[in-house]
This record gives structure tokens, C-alpha cells and sequence, in this order.
């Protein structure tokens, strides 16, 4: 008989969707001992909170996290508002003892990202930080086959997160093009994605050159209802300066040898989410594109030297990871079921009291690279990170 | 406030969860005045079906469909069994007056269909044939720019539906590969499959030559578990004969003057669920694989002559067919998604009174093309087909 | 020291120049013992075929082309002209001794390929239909991987030739959308490549049913220079009949068991020269798609359970068929380099005494095929080849 | 009647089989005034020279490359040696008065390659620098977008040119990975092909960070005739240092704004000769693929909403740069092609008199590039770069 453990959720907008979805679905496909419940989800603005809470079966509502946190009977805090407000939260849902299930990126700040982590260390609580990247099954098979040592030692990553969503300069000056609410712009978003995949997959980075561009300076002043104020085209005339930057690459080196590259943009006209990378070794090679995500691309030099090429493995076998919870072979997946794999993963992790990965260790290391990244923007030097000891 | 209505599902299998993930999520992402209610799901083997219903959240089991489908309390009966059983279930159903979402293909007999067909209409109730890749946002969209003007003049459609599920002359002889209960092999299973969608985008068949081939002709006999007895190799070693085609390929000639191709076939090696078509117009073409199933590949003549093209459209946008109640721009969905979409369209008609397609009459059209597919193959002529009138 | 070999070429127009190019260009990319010498080209426009030996380093021109294939300084008679005048010239040129280049197809009719085929046996000369695209590395690498076992058990053929040309009503009626000279439409000019592919890959073919369509049957007359008067807008006003098929489709069974689908059309907007084909195997697959001519796609069930996947091999590598000859590792090779290689294995067959392939025996079974789909398509009747024996 | 221009080629290796092949068949193709005669080649070993002369149809060979560049009948010098004697002789045959078609890169110093341009300016000869890739139709046809502003205001660029044949450790010690010899690796190899595309796409560079990387630092000592003793495993057994690196990284920012990437590596394992290249702008897109050296594709914004993506344009029609002079629409050019149009332009511009491009001015703005690129990678920081005026 599944134990049953309560989950309060800080959050309800796109990511509190998501994770909904995730907690609500995961027992469906897959068997565990621990049997989420959705207690209570969290917000400010009751209205929406009570249709949100009615649509995905949370059984309350709260309008103060800090409450909340501290409720005897909740056992999990899932922290899914914006990367400003993880730091409280979390600290305080640690010192309640709470296992944190957080959004990424881990905050907006290495200072807060260590401290969440002294927190959640000492708490001794499970801590996950939710790249939900990680949980693509083409991405776990690109780990296992490096793990397998079918690519060997790895020479370049190459990673690209691309989007064209801000290109039209009459797109609104919205929460994540102010640097006062999003520390920055596609770095924290995008890059920070990338950068997570780099270490899962080729390990930790020591050095890092970095450029960013700023392509369009001001944008209308956004109402409060910004994307549907869009696409109504009523935004408003009064412009506002944007705070972040536009696009942001990267040069880096990795402890191991390796030469990497990383471009993330809100400016690549046609691509609507393309997290892609490359990983290339003395053995063999990977490709990954998230738009085609049921797929993974590999080069052996293992095969008949007349014979070959960049195979696309179509990810969707049951010798493949994940898949044999969903459908039969060939049938794809999506966006949503990578949050579910987290959710499983994480429930496995505190049923087993053991670590789960991406937790706030990695979390810190990935903000060391992000703030040297911004540092190098800045100054136009290279600048050597002194990756923290797990 | 919404209505509920209250289903009951016969059969719980592979289509029994895709449903219920259907039925359960739709509105989660989707808006709708009709509230399904997971009411009653029927099966024989007691044990296996309370744990489907607990799994699901189905209120009660059954183990007798004829009482199931009388119920005064059912709105829907959702069959979700082997086709052969379809007919009866759908008669009783309709007789009882349910509305009907019934699972593809429509029955294994022309006549079969027609019943089915006449019960319906005579019922006054609301029928769908469940041809769930009519839900994929990619082919809506290619009927869609069709609708438009933006291929012209259809000349033709080609239809491949191949897999590789038995290439191995040791996997066992499974249901589908008996005539008597399977009706034909891929003809039935996948051909049905690629008929509905040519129907769907370019218009009826006219006539149809066909060949098929018979590549292994006996097989292990298969124990109760037919996969796992597979993959554990514990197959039985006794053979028996296997009574339906490997392949089967069809010429056709559309009402419209079109001319197409069909190859279905399990003995693809390498492709695992590739549903594919291309679309051929005097203005403009279409191609669409299933294993991209968030993509759709347009060539236009509108283009500048210098700048043609196939264009592949990410179909993951708020401008797109269903999109915008799932996730972002970019974000792709999967399989079970189809089946969301068939039960929100399915209620809307419910609601509306109207018909939803595709439906009875589709499926009997559908039956017509594949029995004269066969009669082709075993005479070696063509086949001309008097579409009955709708 | 290369001996050297006269040769004369009949015709110079699409073929003659890309025969003049292979004469001209083997010698520099191919070490051989045989150099040919353009001794004379010959046609009947005077003033164009001068000006067309100028350029080609021909070094005599004639008007009469049976003075030409009798005189004792020719070693070679290439056959560039239309199908239907192939015939005459090359019983005429065997009789007189000389080794025969002829373009595709063989003929218009069956009789004359097998008249063709008595001549050149009987005169013990060495005979090559040059089907070009036998001579694409990729192709050819193909063939190899079968022969070494990696496909196994040939199951099926697909192969498509389309293009689209001819989509716009307003394009002139020009001599291939006659019969009397083309014999037929797109499944002489175009299915006759696809048999011949697939009786290399796959073998000989022992049953068709074939559809023909016929979209546009009137278009404006032709002036004598076509193209150019399509282009410049002034094509007459009149209208004439088109006497060929606009598209031709077919299925065969093949000799082996396999079972086949061949597509021609002018009528595939957006296909341009797309000859593409793909054969499944009991071991693995090939796609080849001649817009893509440096690639093969390629599955094996040979790579490990979880790393399978259709693979791009760049066929640009010294290990690939005729590749170190041309240019150093993944540097493409274009349409023209087939021709060249054709030539290169004609001298060398002469050098050795021995056959080359496909030859004028490949013409014949080709042609049976050919018109066995006609008589398919008029009748709506499986048709049986009885492939003459070699 | 055409005016016959005598070429002095130096050097017949490599690039002189490719300068040989474009000399001889231009005129095949191509109408022009100018007639190149294939004089003399030039080079220090009489056998293999004497043996290339023959193959390729030179009327003369010759040792001094001195004298050759002061014998009055030479019209054109074609400079086809390795990069660090490019300097010397191009000085020479400018100040001799002849034009000069060069090979890339210029040199292997921007003092040498200030030095090149004043002279050919002193000279007011014409000057042509081979970046053999702004000849592939695709590019001009990217170039031809851009200037009808399909594109719109460019933000970023992305050029990676990966290979992988020295992944193998012991693939001995080449000329190409000695600095005195080949200047840098991959950078003056690869890099230097990417920023003339980048050039002449998007302008001029004016910052750059770079990273280099060294993966095998010593390597077996190489006979003189490498490539054969590495494949005949026969490779010496003492090693050497490699003194160049093995892949050269780059961050830029172009005085029009945008931001870009550069990546060249020598062990990018799969990628043979593939150099790629991303430009994202507010109004489209588009990549290039040399390994598909026939297509471009092309995003535009242009297109309706629902029908936006990326297309792939086949780059082989009539309206198409250079094609018509080859072959009919869908029928693909190669590697040599580039060379061919390469001779094609540069002889017009000698007709006409006016400049052709890239030419030395560019030369010293590619080597400006390349230089500070190595000094930021020496000093981590970012380099700022004076581009010459032209």
C-alpha cells in the first residue's frame, strides 16, 4: 500500500501548471511506494488561485507561503514562483523540514544559492532543483551512452538555447526583461538550462569568456496582463528601458579538457525553442534538439568505417528510460512528462533517503558560472571559477 | 457551472489508458460547459480491472457490458475493445441511447459497419470513430491550409504506415496475427489508419488495386502474456500458422482525380510508429511523419521563386490547432494528447447537438476501400467502390 | 602508355554535354589504359553542333550518323539522341564493330531492346546502358552493404521519381508529352531509373499492377525552342493533346518474395529531380534521396539494443566507391561525376574484355517490366513478366 | 572570338588539381571573353610536376617560380602553395605587373598580408583572394536574401567548421600541425573560411574573445608522404610536439551589433568537412550546411503565422546564381564548382576591369581577425580590432 505524502505548492502560473500535471499524473504511469497528494497550493491573488486549485484538484488554498511551510502536515514544498523568491522560501521550508522540490534556476544570486543550500544541508531534508532537461529520455540516454564510454573522452560541448519571442520591438517590457525581478535575461532563462546540461553530461567548468547583446534598449511599458495586452495589440505608448541583455555566449573550459561554446538568445527569428547541443568525443558523438525531442543523434567511430554516420535513435523503446511507463514503441512524448519524471525521481529519492539529481549542490556551481559569465560580460576577461566542493 | 456526464468504458488495455488519461485530463487544459465523469469501466479479469480502476480513478468496475450499456446513469459508453467486439457493444449501446466513442477500425466487416452506422443514426445519438491521428495539430493544420486554397488541385497522396514489430521470425503468433480475430494484419490495423486520413484531407476513393505479401508464414505459438514471453524468450516452441498479410500495399484513384499510394507493412525494420504522408497540389505540398508529430513540412508556389522550399513548421504555437491550452511557444506535445483532443471535440458535439468527425459513416466509407483492397489482392484487379452516400 | 580509342558521339544536346564532360574529365581523376579521343560528334543542326565541338574539343563533326558508326577509325559509338532513335543506331554500330555507350532508356519498345540486345551479343561487342544513377557512390554502397549481408532478407522496395516540371497548365506541349516520340510520360523517362535501381538492389521483378493519371490534357502548342519560349511567355496560343500520362504509379512483386512500390510524377510541386528510394531488410534498411546524393541512410539491428537509428553516411570518403579519386575526405561530388564514372568502368570492360552493367540484357527486362505496367494500367490487371533469361 | 589570357600556376598539389580543373572547364560552361591557357605550372618536383602537366594539359612546367613570374607572356599568376610563401611570390608577380588569383587564407601574418595588398594596389593589378566558398550558389543566393532584406537587421551569426581526421593519436605529425609551417591550426584553416563568410554576410568583426584548446600534444613524427604512411600503418615510431592547436573557439562582436560564435576543431568526430553557418534577423533567418552544399534554409517571417518554418531551398534551379550554366533544375554541383565560378568571376573582372571579391583588402581584414583572436586566446582578454580602411 502506497504511502501517501502532502505536497504544498508556492506558485500556480505556467510552472505551477506543469508541476500540477506532474504530481497529478505521475501515479498513473508509473509504480511507487509514496502516493503524492495535492494539499495546498499557494498563491496571492485569490480569485485565480481558487480556479487554478478547482481545475487540478488541490485540495486548499493559502494565500501565505510562510504558513504554509510550516503546516505539520505537509511534507514536501514545491517552490514554483519566480527564481527571486526561491531563497526565502526555501530556507524557510528547510528549517520546517520540509523536502524541496524547487523550479530552476536555483535563485538569483550565488550568495542566496549557497545559503539554500546550507539550509537544505542542514535541514538534512531531500533537495531537488528541477532541470527538467535532465529528465528527456533522449538526455538520459546521451548520459548512458557516455557513461558506457561509447563517445569517450569528451573533446567539445557545444550548447544553443534559442528563442525569438522578444524579436518584434513593440513586445511589451515584461517582468523578464527587467533585471530588478529576473537578474537577467536569456542567461538566467536559457543558459542556465545549458549550463546544466554541460556538467550532467561533460562534467564541471573552470573558465569562462562570455559577450552579451543588447539589441533593443526600450520596449512599451507592459499592463498588467501582458501577453494577451500583446497580442490585442493595446499595449500601452509610454516606453521603459530594458535592464537585461538580449542574447548572452559563453567560451569555457572544462575540468576535464574540454572546449565549449553555449549561445542563448530571445533574437534567433524562427526558433521557437530549440535547446540544443553537441557533444563531441574520441569515440563518437551526440547531438540533441529539444524540438525534436523523442530523438537523439549519435556518431560511432564503432561502426563499419564504410558505414558511418550521425544515426537518429528514435527514443521511444522500452530499452529506453522512462518510456516503457508510457506507450508502445514509436509512440512519443512531450513537454509535460519530463516534470513527471522529476516527480517520480524525487519521490524515489525520499522513499530511498537518498540524494536526487539536480539538487542546490549543483545549483550553486551553476550559478559560480553564471556570475563569472556575467563578470567576463563585464569586464571583457576571461574569469576562472573556483567550482565549490560538492 | 459544468455538466457532468457519466461514462462507462468497455475494455481497459492499451486503449483503456489512453482514454482514461483522456478523459481524465481534458479538463485540465481545456475549457468546456460538459464535465466527463470516469463512472464505470467493464473488463473479464476481475483482479487486473480493479486495479486499472483504482489506478485511474474509475468509480466502479463491471464485468458485464450489456448491463453497463443500460444503465440509466451513462451519457457515454466509450468502447475501447478489440474490434471485433465492437459491433454488438455499439448496437446495445446505441438502442440504449449513449452517445458512442468507439475506438478504430470501426469493426472487421463492410456489413458490420453499416449496422453499427444504421443503429447510431437511428438512435439519434451522438457517434465518433476514435482515428486519433485526425487529432494530431500538425494534420488539422495541413487540412486547414487545404481548406485554405494554399495546396490547390490535389494530385496526390501517398500513405506509408510502417513498423517492425515482427521482423523476427521468433516473435509469437499474437492475436493480431489471426485472421479470425484480427480480421486482416496491417491492412486492418494501419491502412485503416492512412485510408481515414486520406479521406480526411484529400476526399473518397474510388478504386483500389492492391497486393499483399506473407513473408513468415508460421510462428511460435503464443502463451497467455504474448510480450513478456517474448522478451523473457520463453515463447512456446510448438508453431502454428499465421492467418493474416505482412504487408499490404494499395493504388488508388480518388473521386477527385487524385492518385495515391499506400504501403502498410510490420516488416519496416527501423521504423517503429512511421505514419507518414505526403500531399501533392498544383499550389503547394504537404508531408507529415508521425515520429515528428509536431511538425507538418509545407512547399507553397507562393514563395518567391528563388526562395522555395519545404518549410517545416513547428506546429507548437497559440496560432495552431488546440495548442494554446497546453504550453508555450515551442513546447511539443506527445501521443496521449490525440486522445485529449478526440474526447474535448467529442463532448463539444455533445453539447453543441451536432455531428463530430470522423464517425459512423467515415468508418463504413473506410470498410468499403479496405474489403475492396482485398478482394483486390486476392484477384489481382482493380476495384472500383461505390462510396455509399452519407 | 594509354592506348588510345576514337570515339563518336551521337547527339549533343542535356546528354552530349554531360557525356562531353565525362570523356573529357575521366582521364584527369581516373589512372586507366584506354584514353578516348572525341574523334567526331554528330547531329544535324550544323551551326549549333559546330559550335557545340568547339567547346567539347571534338574534333570532327558529321551530319550523316550512319557514315560515322561505319568508319574503321571508331572504337566507340555513344548513343545521346532520343529514346526512339537508340534502335537503329546501335544494331547499325554493333554490326560494324563498335563498343556501344548508350544513354537510357534502352528503347520505346520491348521488340527493339531485344533486337538491340541480338546485335550486340552477336557482334561480340561490349554494350552499356547507361542508367547513370547506378553510378552514384552512395548507390553503389548501397549494392555493397547488401552483397555483405547487412540488409539481409530484402522484404521491400519504395522507390519515387518525382518532379514538377510540368505543374503549370500553361507550360508547352513539348516533345516528351507526346507519344509518338516519348512513348510514354513520366514512366518512361522516370520509372525506367527506378526499375533499374531496383533490379540492381533488390532483383528481378515478376509482377506488376500499375495506375496511370492524366491531369492536364490539353496545353499550348510549342514553339521549336521550348524552354525558352515557356520563359519568355510567348508560347502559342493553340492548344494540342498531351498523349502520355501525367503519373504513373506501380506495385510489383519481385522475384524474391518483395514487394514493391515505384511512384513517377511531373506533377510533385516542390520535388525537383527526387529520386529517392528505401529497402527494408530482415537486418537492417537504405534510403537514398538523389537530392541528397552524398548521403545513404542506413539502419542496422546490428547496433546495440538502446543506440539503433537511421544513420546519414556521408558517402565522401576514400573507404566509399570511386571517392579517392576525386577530392579529400566529406567534399561532395555533384550530378556530372556519375557520367564520369560511367565512363571510367565502360574502358575499363573494353580493357578487360569482359561486361559491364547494366547492359543491353538489363535494357531488355527493364522494358518488360516497363510495358507490362502499361498493359496493368489499360487493363486494371495484375500483370506477369516473364523475364527473359539473360 | 575570345582573347586568350596564359596562366602560370605554382604549385600542383591539392589546390592546384582543384585550380587545374576550374581553368580547364570554365570555358565548357561558361560564355566569356577571355579564354584562360593553362601555360605553365610550377613546382620543385620535375616527376610528379611532369606527371601533373600531362594529366591536366599545362603546355609547361617549370622550377623557378621566379622567373615564371616575370616571363612576359603570363597574363595570370595562380598562387596555389602553401600559405606562408604566398607573400613572396605574390609581391613578385604584382610588381611583374600580372593578375593575381590566390589561394586562402592570404598568409600567414597580417604584415605579410598589408604588404600583399599595397603591393597589388601599387601594381593596379587585379586581385583575387580564393575563399573558394562564396562561390557555392547557396551562399550567394544567402548574400542575395540579405540584400533584399529578407533578412532585416542581423543579430547574431554562428560559423562552426568541424572536421575530425586527426581525432586518431596517432595520426602522425603533418605540416599542418607545425606553427612554423601552417601559422596556427584549425583557426588559419577553418576560422579563416568562417570569417570570410561572416564578412561577407553580415561585416566587419570589430571585437573577439578567443579559446583554444590542445587535446594531443605530441604526435609520431611523419614521413614525407604522411597521409600513405598513416594508412599503411607505417607511421615512425619517435613523436614530435604539435605546436599549433586543435580547435580554435571565438566570441565576436560585429560593428553592426550582432553577436556571434565561431568554432573550428580538427576533432569534432563525424563531422568530415562540415561548415555551418547561423544568421538570425529580425525579419528571417537562414543556415547553410556545406555538407548539403545544394541548399539553404531560409525562415521567414513573411510567411502567414501559421505557416512560418524553416524551409530548405534547393539551390540547383535556373533563378539561381550560376546554375543555369550547368545542369537542369534538381540536378546538384559539387566541391569543384566553387572553383569553377571562382575562374568564372575573376576573369570577368579583368575584362571589365574592375575588382572582384574577396580580395587582398579582405585578406588583411581576415588576418586583422585572426590575429587578435590568438592574442585573446594568449591573454583571456577581449581584443578589440582596427579594421583597415579599404
Amino acid at each position: 500500500m502506497a504511502k501517501s505524502l502532502n505536497v504544498a505548492m508556492i506558485g500556480y502560473k505556467f510552472m505551477g501548471k506543469a508541476h500540477s500535471n506532474a504530481w497529478l499524473n505521475a501515479p498513473h504511469f508509473f509504480q511507487g511506494n509514496l502516493l503524492p497528494v495535492r494539499k495546498v497550493v499557494c498563491g496571492r491573488n485569490e480569485g485565480q488561485l481558487n480556479e487554478f486549485a478547482a481545475r487540478w484538484g488541490w485540495q486548499e488554498t493559502a494565500t501565505d507561503w510562510r504558513k504554509v511551510v510550516e503546516r505539520t502536515d505537509i511534507d514536501i514544498v514545491d517552490i514554483a514562483v519566480p527564481s527571486h523568491l526561491h531563497h526565502e522560501i526555501a530556507i524557510a521550508a528547510a528549517a520546517a523540514g520540509k523536502h524541496l522540490f524547487c523550479e530552476k534556476p536555483i535563485s538569483v544570486s550565488l550568495e542566496h544559492a549557497r545559503a539554500m543550500r546550507d539550509a537544505a544541508v542542514a535541514a538534512g531534508v531531500v533537495h531537488f532543483l528541477n532541470h527538467n532537461y535532465r529528465r528527456v529520455p533522449a538526455v538520459v540516454l546521451a548520459r548512458q551512452l557516455i557513461n558506457e564510454g561509447r563517445i569517450g573522452r569528451i573533446f567539445h560541448w557545444r550548447g544553443a538555447y534559442l528563442q525569438d519571442w522578444i524579436v518584434d520591438p513593440n513586445f511589451p517590457l515584461t517582468w523578464q526583461l527587467r533585471q530588478e525581478i529576473a537578474g537577467s535575461g536569456p542567461h538566467a532563462d536559457l543558459n542556465s538550462h545549458s549550463i546544466d546540461l554541460a556538467r550532467y553530461l561533460v562534467g564541471d567548468i573552470q573558465s569562462v569568456s562570455a559577450m552579451t547583446a543588447h539589441f533593443i534598449t526600450e520596449r512599451p511599458l507592459a499592463d498588467d496582463n501582458v501577453a494577451s495586452a500583446f497580442i490585442a495589440g493595446t499595449a500601452r505608448r509610454e516606453k521603459g528601458k530594458v535592464t537585461v541583455e538580449d542574447a548572452a555566449f559563453m567560451l569555457v573550459q572544462f575540468a576535464n579538457g574540454a572546449l565549449g561554446a553555449f549561445e542563448a538568445s530571445r533574437f534567433a527569428t524562427g526558433r521557437k525553442n530549440y535547446n540544443y547541443f553537441e557533444i563531441y568525443g574520441s569515440k563518437g558523438s551526440l547531438l540533441f534538439n529539444l524540438e525534436r525531442m523523442n530523438e537523439l543523434q549519435h556518431f560511432s567511430l564503432d561502426d563499419p568505417a564504410h558505414a558511418q554516420g550521425f544515426r537518429t535513435i528514435m527514443v521511444t523503446e522500452a530499452v529506453h528510460p522512462y518510456i516503457s511507463a508510457w506507450w508502445p514503441p514509436g509512440h512519443t512524448i512531450g513537454y509535460e512528462h519530463e516534470f513527471t519524471h522529476a516527480v517520480v525521481d524525487f519521490l524515489q529519492a525520499i522513499e530511498r533517503g537518498k540524494p536526487v539529481e539536480p539538487n542546490f549542490f549543483d545549483g550553486v556551481k551553476e550559478m559560480e558560472v553564471m556570475e563569472a559569465a556575467l563578470e567576463s560580460a563585464r569586464t571583457g576577461r576571461k574569469v576562472e571559477i573556483n567550482q565549490t566542493k560538492p
